[in-house]
């Protein structure tokens, strides 16, 4: 163990009792205080999204916008204790906060106090539904099951396989989008009016979202975009069949399924431990200190 | 058996011979009888769902009008007279009348009766076309075969990954949605006037609909829709691979599929009993007791 | 073998040689001269196609549309001539006639001449590309290889699922056209303004086409709509995982796959006999008469 | 080994080493200056995209056009400087300069010279976005890897069977076209005002793009569109029922996979050749042989 490590562990064991207890309610979801924590706070989160949405509805009477301006500082005072009590309980203060979740508490928060000095950026705060996120690691347990992970890993081993075929797509919107600009910029009030428009046209075209708030008028564009809706309808089979078959093949190894924690090293902030871990798989720090030192305890007695 | 079960028990063995033929009839799909009855009731439902589509277009004659209004309450009429039959020949009316059947041939008859006293209200008898699904029961025999059974057990078995998919996409769209109120909200005239409007256009956009009434009008809008719209094109594989994994593991399990009696249990409603099952394996009741007192009878000649 | 196909056998018999040729040219993709015949004619109904789309433009020159006219007329005879001949050379005409083939050529001749006497008339002749299909038999030996042949039987068994799909989305739009027509449809100017329209939007929505000639305006219109896209984006799984389910599996049993012949039986105009097939599976007659009735003389040489 | 073989060979013998070494560095992507260099070419050709993309917007100053117009003279110069260094390194510059790779590079030089005499022909130079293509030269190794192989292979054997499938949709997009426009198009105003537009039309619709520039506006049309939308969403299952089929597999028989060469052979051009081979398998002539003799050179030593 190194030194580093040997100090950052000697600085978790002067925890005092009340601390680890707040860092098993707010950072984990095994305890049913902890579970209810989590869902609490979900429900303030959907309510504050919710408000900064209603308060961008245009024709809301002065009353309303009194309530939801005072409801906004309720909540930002309540998410901002949280996230103070999250950098005083966490194990390791600097991974928390470098971490994405912990960035992104930080970041719905921040919004509420600058608009004390800029119009208009607490529309920031929607960012606030991203924390929404968590409600995996609420659910996980149930989440995580057989199923369930064979999914994840699917979708992950997709990922790169996806990356190249959307590249493949990229260069084609590219040439196409630079045609029709050929085709259909040179004339009199056409919507193909530069080549980066062009190219919008040309996804909105491929993915066939289709708004038509740009389409081809002349006979030869419109014969091009054709070619080009039929090629989208087809290459749509690609991504479909890359994730298709890895979940098929994947689900063909039901090797043994270890049930997860839903508790993440409170040294390094990972997740994803199995229940019969006593040590993080990533950082080797034991796991729920504190639980084990009350087992301890009680072995002794 | 307990105190209530027994009482259940003799209130159905009181029926008269009748009723246990029309509940026959108007519950089951198994003899011809109920077969036409459940055709007839069909077509009179499609007949109705017409009228109400027809008499809602503009321009249609006062003749018109009056054959329509007509055809409307002598199917009404018909409706309620089926629905006070079904109260009386069910064995737990009050399950019945509580089950999704049950909710949706209320709310068939109540519109034309409330048209009455409020105007347009009689638009609601399309909820009619629910009553279509009962389809699913006369075509049961041939739907549950091997096949069919194991695609719908397929798509249950979609649903929670589905739901939980569905609601990594909500976040998506709140994200995206509002950063583009942000971006495109400030100018005069722009479509993007509220975080909830934005948020539907997101939605728009990801399931790659694309109405088109509202678009991006800036570059930077353009360049994120653009990027969303591949996000979309990309995970449309994602409950398409869930689905199809589902359907080919299913598939590959083609245990023993007993033949499925198109018979609800006469006591808790319930339906997809096996065909050799005697006794509901909901309720543990006895299944067509009238069929078995019958050919007990038959036995005892 | 019945008095009536004693008959029918007799008469077949009865040909003259260059009948029996011009069949064999005519009606199979056999011999190299069937086989140009088939490619000149598909050919020919392409150039067909393309004057019928080109006379419909606006704005061609008197002297363009006269060519195409003539042309039109040119075609028609052949074509004409060429139903004539198919008529005198099959060996059941009126099974031919009553085909779908036999329909569809019949169908593309008539259009010209009833231009004669009801204007615009040969905007019909377009029925003529339906002719087209005849090239998967050309090209059926390709097609009915090994993996074409499970493609296609794997089509046919997803047909009756993806009916009972279909059945379902129909209701659906059906409850959602409705709904939709009683929140949108009361305004002024509404372009939900009637049940029929309503379920037209609905039906465009749910398939993610969305032209965005009829969009929800109000918030509760746009709240409904959204769900029902998320419900589109995850339903059209449905159909997508039927149809690969079956295709997977229906490869892991790659059976014996015999070579097809590209010839109907000369009798009941049924396709799909096997290489090695004397007699038609459909009807019991002999397949190819003309060419064992040579094969005999050959031998007896 | 022929007469012109050997005569090639000759040829290639009498390179100098700086020749040898130029053409490792360009053409392949296994040592690390080729990587380098390969990435550099990269970079240089998204800046020379983006400039051309800039250059088309509206409203640019003319600093930056003229800013634009340096960079791209200077981009331009050096991607010809490159080109024909590629026709003097390659080992046969006539099949270089015949191939994909060879037009497409050309190709993306002569816009800006030809744009000296022509107006507006250099966004021809957009076309510089398919040399991106090479990306997938780069990362090879990468993709190759037993599932890109598999992936590869997968899409090939798919694309006669949607090839077959893209001409079925053909067919029924000319004759529902035709339909629409005999229904819709003899109103005064109606965007279906000719066959090839209604085409268009119904290729908009059944790939689900639907623009809305065009859409129909009577009953009739628009329950035709309706039935169309639902086979396109249907059928959009078939597509990708036959990539995933495919895949999975494909995927089934994972049989050794070799690693693959990124690296072409030099005298015919083609790539794919596995790791351990020694000779070209398409053409027969040694790989590599300068490596081979330096090789032999070091084994003299």
């Amino acid at each position: 163990m190194s030194n580093r490590q040997q100090k950052h562990k000697e600085h978790i064991q002067a925890f005092s009792p009340f601390r680890h207890r707040m860092h098993e309610i707010i950072f984990e979801a095994e305890t049913p205080l902890g579970k209810w924590f989590d869902i609490a706070l979900m429900f303030l989160i959907i309510v504050s999204v919710l408000a900064v949405a209603i308060e961008s509805l245009p024709g809301l009477s002065e009353n309303t916008k009194h309530a939801l301006y005072v409801l906004e500082w309720i909540l930002t005072i309540f998410f901002t204790l949280e996230y103070v009590m999250r950098l005083y309980v966490v194990y390791r203060p600097i991974k928390y906060a470098t971490s994405f979740y912990g960035v992104v508490d930080l970041l719905s928060i921040i919004p509420t106090y600058l608009s004390l000095f800029i119009l208009h950026s607490n529309s920031l705060m929607i960012i606030r539904a991203l924390r929404l996120l968590r409600v995996f690691r609420i659910f996980k347990l149930a989440a995580y099951t057989q199923s369930g992970n064979f999914l994840v890993k699917a979708i992950k081993e997709s990922i790169p396989k996806i990356v190249f075929f959307l590249f493949f797509i990229l260069i084609t919107v590219c040439v196409f989008g630079s045609v029709m600009y050929l085709i259909e910029g040179g004339r009199e009030d056409s919507a193909f009016d530069s080549i980066p428009k062009s190219i919008y046209w040309a996804i909105v075209t491929i993915t066939t979202v289709g708004y038509g708030d740009i389409s081809p008028t002349t006979g030869l564009g419109q014969f091009i975009a054709s070619f080009m809706m039929i090629i989208g309808y087809a290459i749509i089979a690609v991504p479909t069949g890359i994730v298709t078959s890895e979940m098929v093949t994947g689900r063909k190894e039901p090797d043994e399924v270890q049930e997860v924690l839903a508790e993440a090293c409170m040294y390094c902030m990972k997740e994803g431990h199995e229940s019969d871990a006593i040590h993080c798989k990533y950082c080797g720090e034991e796991l729920n200190p504190v639980h084990n030192r009350i087992d301890n305890k009680e072995d002794a007695l």
